[in-house]
């Protein structure tokens, strides 16, 4: 059996190297376009930035370690132009020699990764941040007297890494994104905290932005700004790279990538794909594009033990996400907000602030966490998380806990390992699940930020239960102030309406709902608090400014 | 209705407060022996040793900021003498007063906690690690002129951070332990890296080691050395405070804790008890003693919403831990191997040594990670990990997987966040789920580090397929060295043999024992490679020295 893996880093590697271990016996052929295979591509923005010191960190095999250990044999440099499906047959340009090789097959794996959208800016060098080959020509353009800047094109998880690295590495970095806001898979109200983060570090960040047009070194931007940067560095977007699989006349999914089942197979059941180039199957069995290089890794595991004879198959890709940004960590998972809203499926929402672990150990720093749950069967449907230390566990655990079918409140029970340096005795994925419980079953109702401006129209009365010196450093204009611990003594100088309660988190106000609606009083808290509150206010403020800028 | 809760911390305090949100009007009255309540008992070894450095910062609350929030009726100093379950009556010692009171009551929770085993030392002060009062007189005892140790009695996770505070603190300390290792929530082969860590600190660790007698301020060990410790800090044993409940004819558990069923209601239908005194239900349903602060945090809450009328039970206890041991972080939760073998259970076991993130990103560090798994089903029975960075994250995915009903091999395709700085793109729990797979489908049969010998014996040849370089700095003893990367060329100098093959960690020699088993060699894999290996036989040799030198 000759199989040709086209492709040679996470996917395709992946799939040579376990079907190897699987089968001693295959011819395995990988052929790879760029000059390295099996680099660490999620590694390439930190070695712009310096973090990775040593190029050679990278580079996790060579043609030559892969051919000792696991007999495969690896052509760099050697691109597939087209595949005939009838014939099976590869045809194959060695770029070292120009040589056009045809070679048979019985099986082909597809790897072929994503492409940002095509950037053309006359006079200044145009780069992506995908291969070895990208890194050094972006390291080779770097300013390095102090003088001259970069421009980011796209505030996705690579554009906002590229801008962090840059910035690290001392050169003035503008980066510009189409959307509202960075990350799409984060809502407004965590994408914000994202965004203070990349301004506070030194990143000029221009959302609703796009390039308007460049010319003589000169690039105009949409919201009037004239940039001359040194070099472009285009992170827009992630288009499957399809032209081999569509000429060979595979089958393309809803977004463009490569159609595969759940065991990987195209609609040429000889040919398999993998990676950032294919569709995967999303929560409810629909067509997503999910570009993360643990789903291409396991995928191409998985195609590897189709091929060798097993009924192996894939789960339903998550989306499940975490990037660093400077000091903060954002990471997320299944369906956002914004998401639920676009599709009309019902969800409830819960937001809270917990800290990383006991707020009397030192070290312990403030995350938002949003939950959203199906209202339905209380299932979990998507969390996002930003803050410091502690966020990728809570991620992985609300992944888990989604997989495993566990709702939102029996969140609440999961026993996690408790020390005050790792969490609290009430983990934040404890009280999550206790906020969700009590939403559910109706102890407390919950406003969301969004919603609060329609029910003051409507004569709501906002009551503020934070102490004077926390109002006094920013409340919700029109608050009734009472701190919480003088709220029973003070219940008459309620107005005789409905009342949202707020903190400046959303656990104060619990208890203050509760003492209200118990004292007859038609009491909801403001979900998050105040911290939610005045986020959210902040991602609108943003997204109507740069809306007026234009 | 008047609720009367006996224990003023974490359980009783986490019932009283949720019962008030839940109920206004009840009359809630707590009582507790010391003279705080509410405060943070796990973080009180880290004053001792400075890490929390103000006082203050334990004392979460205070009987007035509970009464103006709650409103609850918080008494300090005040004992419960005897519980008269017909009378519906408490007898309460005010020790400030000396007044003897009485308490009629509709519902009592109580929440008395454990204590260590009694140990008297005449001519030296001893003191528990429990309670603020504790931490108070231990500070007073500090010898703080660089004169004089202190001597730690008992390795459980209270004695392994007493003794790790008293040395952050400077002062000389011996910590003695009665069973062969330490923290009996792990295995052998993991403890001794924690023991390690110990030593490589300054503690001064004794195993298998009890006071002999202590005469005149000199204590006589076990194993022939004298003290003369400042002070011992007794942590051996958590035995529940039964003695309230047993007057009052409640029914105790099989292991001495009060028994109460999934709603902590004890024998007695309008008594409730939670936390370290109580029989938790295990995950065989068995009666077992937990002793952590979130299960009693948990369990106050259930309490109080069964007394509020709610119909919440708790789950099963996994006996989730996790403890920071100086630079290591050791968590557990489930099933020990040691515990599977003692109940005769049938089990399987994996050990994997992960990088915490990326390798190529700076800052990754190594940790053992031992997997039991129920080899009828693919259950996950229990799992432990010692190491740096993420361990506590593993542990928490375990946990909630474990819960789920997520299976060993079904690990491998849980979709956790990747980004260098946080895992890889096979995270350790994919690749845990990896091996588990792999043994269950028999792709590659393994042989754990104790099976070893055995083996031998009976004419197996052992091949260490790790590079001459590492096979240098330490290898097993008969050992035939066959580099990997050499494997194919070299098959012929195997001999005619079972052979166990073995590198690092246990990865290599998975590929190895794939290609010998399909070149028709009878071949596994030692679990864990040459680690694991080493890690055990240092257990051993441990637990057979302190054998010789009694």
């Amino acid at each position: 059996m000759r199989v040709i893996v086209i492709g040679g880093v996470a996917g395709g590697m992946s799939a040579a190297t376990r079907l190897r271990r699987l089968d001693e016996s295959a011819e395995i052929i990988v052929l790879e376009q760029s000059r390295y295979v099996s680099y660490a591509n999620c590694g390439l923005p930190y070695f712009v930035g310096g973090e990775i010191e040593h190029r050679a960190e990278l580079l996790l095999h060579t043609p030559e370690s892969l051919g000792a250990r696991f007999r495969l044999d690896v052509r760099t440099q050697h691109e597939a132009l087209a595949i005939d499906p009838e014939a099976r047959r590869v045809e194959v340009m060695d770029h070292r020699s120009g040589a056009l090789v045809e070679l048979d097959y019985d099986v082909v794996v597809l790897a072929l990764g994503a492409a940002a959208h095509p950037l053309d800016a006359p006079g200044i060098p145009v780069h992506t941040l995908r291969t070895v080959d990208d890194v050094d020509a972006i390291d080779a353009l770097l300013p390095r007297d102090g003088d001259g800047s970069a421009l980011v094109v796209g505030g996705g998880y690579i554009g906002v890494e590229a801008a962090e690295n840059l910035v690290r590495r001392g050169v003035p970095t503008t980066l510009v994104h189409r959307g509202p806001h960075v990350l799409a898979a984060l809502d407004p109200e965590l994408a914000v905290l994202v965004e203070d983060e990349l301004r506070a570090n030194g990143v000029e960040l221009r959302t609703s932005t796009e390039i308007q047009s460049v010319e003589e070194g000169e690039v105009r931007l949409s919201d009037g700004a004239r940039l001359r940067p040194r070099l472009i560095v285009n992170a827009s977007g992630a288009s499957p790279n399809t032209g081999l699989a569509r000429a060979a006349g595979l089958r393309l999914g809803a977004n463009g990538g490569v159609a595969v089942d759940a065991q990987n197979r195209t609609s040429d059941s000889r040919i398999y794909a993998v990676g950032d180039g294919v569709e995967k199957i999303g929560l409810d069995g629909e067509d997503t594009l999910v570009a993360m290089a643990g789903l291409a890794n396991r995928h191409g595991r998985t195609a590897a033990d189709v091929i060798a004879g097993r009924a192996e198959h894939n789960s339903p890709a998550l989306g499940t996400t975490v990037v660093r940004v400077f000091g903060l960590t954002a990471a997320s998972l299944g369906w956002s907000e914004r998401r639920l809203q676009r599709a009309g499926r019902p969800y409830r929402v819960v937001h809270t602030h917990p800290m990383s672990h006991a707020g009397y150990f030192p070290g312990a720093e403030r995350m938002a966490l949003k939950l959203m749950i199906d209202p339905a069967d209380d299932a979990i449907l998507g969390a996002q998380a930003v803050g410091g230390a502690g966020v990728d566990k809570r991620i992985d655990v609300l992944a888990v806990a989604m997989t495993g079918g566990i709702t939102a409140s029996g969140l609440a029970r999961l026993e996690l390992a408790y020390a005050p340096q790792y969490g609290q005795a009430k983990d934040p994925i404890n009280q999550l699940g206790y906020v969700a419980d009590n939403v559910r079953t109706g102890t407390t109702a919950t406003v969301q930020w969004h919603e609060l401006p329609a029910l003051q129209l409507n004569g709501a009365a906002v009551v503020d239960v934070r102490s004077d010196a926390e109002r006094a450093a920013g409340a919700i204009p029109g608050a009734l102030g009472i701190p919480l611990d003088e709220l029973r003594e003070r219940l008459d100088e309620l107005p005789d309406a409905p009342v949202v309660v707020y903190c400046q988190v959303g656990q104060r106000g619990h208890t203050a709902a509760r003492l209200l609606v118990q004292h007859g009083v038609d009491a909801r808290n403001l979900d998050g608090g105040y911290r939610t509150w005045s986020a959210g206010r902040a991602a609108e403020h943003a997204a109507a400014e740069t809306m007026e800028a234009r």
